[in-house]
């Protein structure tokens, strides 16, 4: 894939380790359920979208961790931090009173759409900002909820049930497919089909860096991820991903999400680090450099940022950047941040893409997606499921007199 | 400090740990050289942001690191993540040109007034930053520059010279405090006062606890931290800060700078890691839970969070939160994590603050400027400088052609 490769200078993985890995049972649907995401039915999102956006200017995406960390990646890996025109998509995502109460006292109510997404149907947050969000819009003396809505869950949910009730469209959310790996199904795809990121090259290039990994055995991303399984197994307990751009943080996010829930089981685990540079070159990087070698790195570069500057041919302090474009700046200290942790003797790979595009974006997903079921072989854990939050879950449901 | 306190429950420190640290030397200038920060001239920053706020609605905070996080988090911790009204802050810190291209595009040029940050005067991304406002401020034709900057800089600095040059306001950032410690000095004060949050609040709030722990030997803060070193040494290089509030994001963010930058150094150092509850126990939460054993963990809780709402007395969907307000919510969560922790033996601080204000934020950036500080005395390491960074700069430098 032209637009997403790997630099792997230095970063090599013993025979030993690629042969633990039973290849050919990899990138089947029992390994890889998300795969199935690729044949959703795009068109059915299209044609319901169409409606939506003829008549409203906001969504607001009423979802947590992997209910809302895949589209906040898109839309801030797509549009930046601050998308200046057209529709724009708001995130209800914690129960902190204060920022609900900043959305709802800024947001254009009346010309608002409102996605609610939950797996079980009874995510204790979404569920809670759910029931404020219809009890102040019947407040404001909206009677056509049904116009409003779309839910996505689990099929035979309660959001299926209020779905069918108020008669609004619904997407489900098949059952292998866990939050974390659903980003390229309804999930994902409706907020950004909302806001003009079309699902077919999201999918598209998800389809296509899959099809370049499953048939190459010794992939640049195999090879990669085979190595952090030998840093891990060496003490390196700390996995560090840092992007070369604003907007990729949230995309570092849903990176962190997808590693830490998915291997961290049975004692085990490596704990994903988000960074951004060149921010944190003044908040992470002493550490980095001259701390305990217990972390892997990885960082992310754009080749091409869509914008551009070009500073004066006379500048006010330091001459040598007159002239320089932006990008030369960052590139320049991405390139000094990377070269130096090498002679440091730090393992470094670095992920290079052309541009920030829904293509690109869909293959940064499929990407991490698949290195992660690759690392839960290795480490020999189930990537699927979340069995350790559940006693935190059920002391808060006690503490609300939930029994 | 009665709004500020620490819940310590099962967090113990040896008392050979205790009696490691000499006390009566550690809250001196030299030690803690912030603490000057506390006799700084508010009277004078008052007076000049007074004409400033008189003419302009909007302030580009122009600068990177610790010349930026610190302010960002007294702002977000007030007025949270989307300030409705009134004055407003934006932060031009990263040299992405996609970002500046958003920021320059919304911003309102002519109602701006522009405060440019940097201690040593030549931070490569601040220059560039302030290179490129210039020449769009002078493309735009104003001729009033004089009028619409503030430069903090340390003396002698590149800037101090702009400063003069322009007859703009100058504010200076005394050698010895290093920009992560800086948040309580102009830094962060000019900005705050800008956006109406009173210097004499947040320099009270740090006196204060500062006073309180300076006394007691066997403060809490000072017990939490030769705990910290204690599991440092046993092997946990991970130290999680986990607020249960949307607007303590930054704050977190501050202090990971805080402790990378300070203790990072000649392989020592504990790699602090941000989450922020309950988002992130849907990411975070299983490597907590049941991943490895590597990690120290404080939580903040909020008890007041200024705004709040009622659930209705029925709800669609799990009746037991009918009635519940949104706090209830989200301390019934916290509680539920914070229990699950400590039920499975992992090391869990609690500190509990009553409600952001400026005062609470004052205490906060001191408590952790103070923990910071008795980590390094016990560690062995100088906090002050990051020597590890300046390889990677100077390739940076060369790569620019600045030889």
């Amino acid at each position: 894939m032209g637009y997403v490769r790997y630099d792997l200078k230095g970063i090599k993985c013993l025979p030993e380790t690629l042969k633990k890995l039973d290849f050919s049972s990899l990138f089947t649907r029992e390994k890889m359920p998300f795969i199935g995401a690729f044949s959703v039915h795009i068109k059915e999102i299209k044609e319901t979208l169409r409606r939506f956006k003829e008549i409203y200017d906001n969504m607001f995406v009423i979802g947590i961790g992997g209910s809302s960390l895949g589209i906040q990646s898109i839309y801030e890996g797509i549009y930046g931090k601050h998308k200046i025109t057209g529709r724009k998509l708001y995130f209800l995502e914690n129960v902190d009173p204060f920022n609900i109460h900043q959305i709802f006292q800024s947001a254009p109510w009346d010309r608002t759409v409102y996605c609610v997404i939950s797996k079980s149907g009874s995510t204790l947050e979404t569920v809670s900002i759910f029931n404020l969000v219809l009890y102040e819009m019947k407040r404001r003396g909206f009677t056509d909820l049904y116009k409003r809505f779309i839910f996505i869950s689990g099929k035979n949910t309660p959001f299926y049930s209020i779905a069918k009730e108020l008669g609004a469209p619904f997407f489900e959310i098949p059952e292998e497919i866990g939050g974390r790996f659903s980003v390229l199904t309804p999930v994902g795809l409706i907020p950004a089909d909302f806001v003009d990121i079309d699902p077919y090259a999201l999918v598209g290039g998800g389809m296509e860096i899959l099809e370049e990994i499953s048939q190459n055995k010794e992939h640049e991303a195999i090879i990669l991820t085979c190595a952090e399984y030998e840093s891990y197994i060496n003490g390196r307990n700390i996995n560090v991903m840092m992007p070369y751009s604003d907007s990729l943080r949230k995309f570092s996010e849903w990176w962190v999400q997808l590693w830490a829930e998915s291997l961290g089981k049975d004692g085990k685990g490596q704990t994903p680090l988000p960074a951004v540079g060149t921010v944190d070159q003044h908040s992470l990087l002493q550490l980095f450099m001259d701390g305990p070698d217990d972390k892997f790195y990885q960082f992310i570069k754009v080749e091409n940022f869509g914008s551009d500057f070009i500073l004066p041919k006379k500048t006010q302090v330091l001459d040598f950047i007159a002239g320089k474009r932006i990008s030369d700046i960052i590139h320049a200290e991405f390139e000094g941040t990377v070269e130096a942790l090498r002679q440091g003797g730090r393992p470094v790979a670095v992920l290079e893409v052309s541009r920030m595009t829904p293509e690109v974006m869909g293959a940064l997903f499929t990407l991490y997606m698949v290195k992660t079921v690759v690392m839960a072989e290795l480490m020999g854990v189930n990537p699927y499921g979340q069995p350790g939050v559940e006693i935190g879950k059920k002391i808060a449901k006690r503490k609300l007199g939930g029994v």
